[in-house]
């Protein structure tokens, strides 16, 4: 597995090391920060809103700072194509380039919601994460597609419109090695019981939940995801004012590895900061040392990406 | 996989059917009955709650019955050993007698919570199931012990007095196809993926929580193998009164597709009926299609004891 997207990736290449002891990060204590902006239908303002929310972030002693998904451009099928850019034609790339310069700027790691990328003709849900020299470090397509159909709420096919990555993606800083899911990624507990046994400290996951499954599964995946592999999610939302064809959840959330919600945003435009310590995950693994009880005689779980040549 | 047991389960020897179309059962709509007892020092006195319980249950029209973990025993180290019965020598196990009878004089199947068990010199905390003919349907031996060292909650190793089972365990009933996971087996979302790859409707789950990790988890988990997999999850656990070395959560639960908590239970003794009408799967995998969503390119789940031959 793991991204081979650009030759700034710093990779994680490493076999399953479930079995192995935590390994605390350079920085295993720091401040993370979730940017829940308010989407609008003009790109520019999107991208200054972006730039001021992180620099407050930054300035709030945020050495990771999260963006929701789709930052740069209303959630609707209607702009996705429009709004989107070529990541390897950096003139045409103006979110692309905000965010490298952005980290570069405030020296942190920036991991940059998702934006609609343009690639080979093809139309991706896409995160980029950029390290505090400003280059790309990895980039994560949305591996799962979210189509729908719940009367009253919402029906809409991203699949129409949208192609798949097919990669996960973790990455190596110096706050932990980090895992990256968008929005409908968090349904499936494949990947991050997958990042988990990559040696993941924690999972980001970008979304934009609708009203409903918002009030009834937001809360309880990330909750679900930390909990089953006792490490820390973070999550960033647009916020519910954001143009765009539903209206989105809100509550960009920090939940800690004993289960607890750490701190959750409300629905409005806000820049939360959160402490993250790892030794959370030391505990708990102390407490319930769920990795060794897993019975990998049992069952067992294939990263098909790492499995094929 | 699957239940060799007894000549008389009715095994589930499919290939994983994830993708083909929901399968209803001769009975979709059916009530379940949760007999949370209040376990005591005198298993005799045990025996009696369960008895009139599922009673109370059958009467109120409940087809499906689910009891506790360590129903019959107190959840102590001292007293598993003791409280053992060898289901092979049924004139020495009036537990499993019991279930037998109940299921067959009522007409039911009963899930029969867990009881400590002696088999070839081995301890087990097992689960029996019986068809409403009285027959032995399925035994479940949990798989994942309990080991656990919570400062100021507990410090307690399953491990040093029970085997774990090896087998995950769900069968074949008129009210559709159902997994059974003991307490901590909760914790392990890849046994609930592989129930639901298996085409269950419904995974139970009797346990005996600890107040700390019963306030903090026991919802959640059974909300996210719910969620994860589009199934119902049912729960039943002693009431909190009951004899043993740690206070219990309580809380027997049933869980719907859509991710609502149906019903729960209180902390003191009682039982519970509710009403399972599987076209909320249907319903739920309509609106959002998880199965199909699924990536099988990116990772693979391996039912081992399947895989082998």
């Amino acid at each position: 597995m793991m991204m081979a997207t650009s030759s700034n990736s710093m990779v994680v290449n490493t076999s399953f090391d479930a079995l192995s002891p935590l390994k605390l990060p350079t920085i295993p204590k720091f401040k993370i920060g979730l940017c829940q902006l308010s989407v609008t239908l003009d790109k520019n303002q999107n991208l200054i809103h972006a730039k001021n929310s992180i620099k407050i972030a930054a300035e709030q002693g945020a050495k990771l700072v999260v963006l929701p998904e789709m930052w740069n451009c209303p959630y609707s099928i209607d702009y996705f194509a429009i709004y989107a850019e070529d990541f390897d034609d950096k003139d045409a790339s103006p979110s692309f380039s905000l965010l490298s310069e952005a980290a570069s700027c405030h020296g942190i790691t920036i991991i940059g919601g998702s934006m609609p990328e343009w690639n080979n003709g093809r139309l991706y849900n896409t995160c980029c994460v950029f390290g505090p020299d400003g280059k790309l470090k990895a980039k994560h397509r949305k591996i799962h597609l979210f189509d729908t159909d719940i009367q009253g709420d919402i029906s809409f096919k991203e699949s129409d419109t949208f192609s798949a990555g097919d990669e996960p993606t973790i990455f190596e800083t110096e706050m932990g090695r980090i895992g990256v899911g968008i929005c409908h990624d968090i349904r499936f507990p494949e990947l991050a019981l997958l990042y988990r046994a990559k040696g993941a400290h924690m999972i980001c996951y970008p979304g934009a939940f609708s009203m409903i499954t918002g009030e009834l599964l937001w809360e309880l995946m990330q909750r679900a995801r930390e909990a089953d592999n006792q490490i820390f999610v973070a999550t960033c939302s647009p916020s519910r004012d954001s143009a765009g064809f539903y209206k989105i959840w809100g509550h960009s959330s920090l939940v800690a590895p004993s289960g607890e919600m750490i701190v959750t945003s409300g629905c409005e435009e806000t820049v939360v900061v959160a402490e993250i310590d790892y030794s959370a995950i030391e505990l708990q693994r102390h407490n319930i040392p769920l990795e060794r009880q897993r019975r990998r005689d049992v069952y067992e779980f294939i990263d098909i990406s790492e499995a094929e040549p």
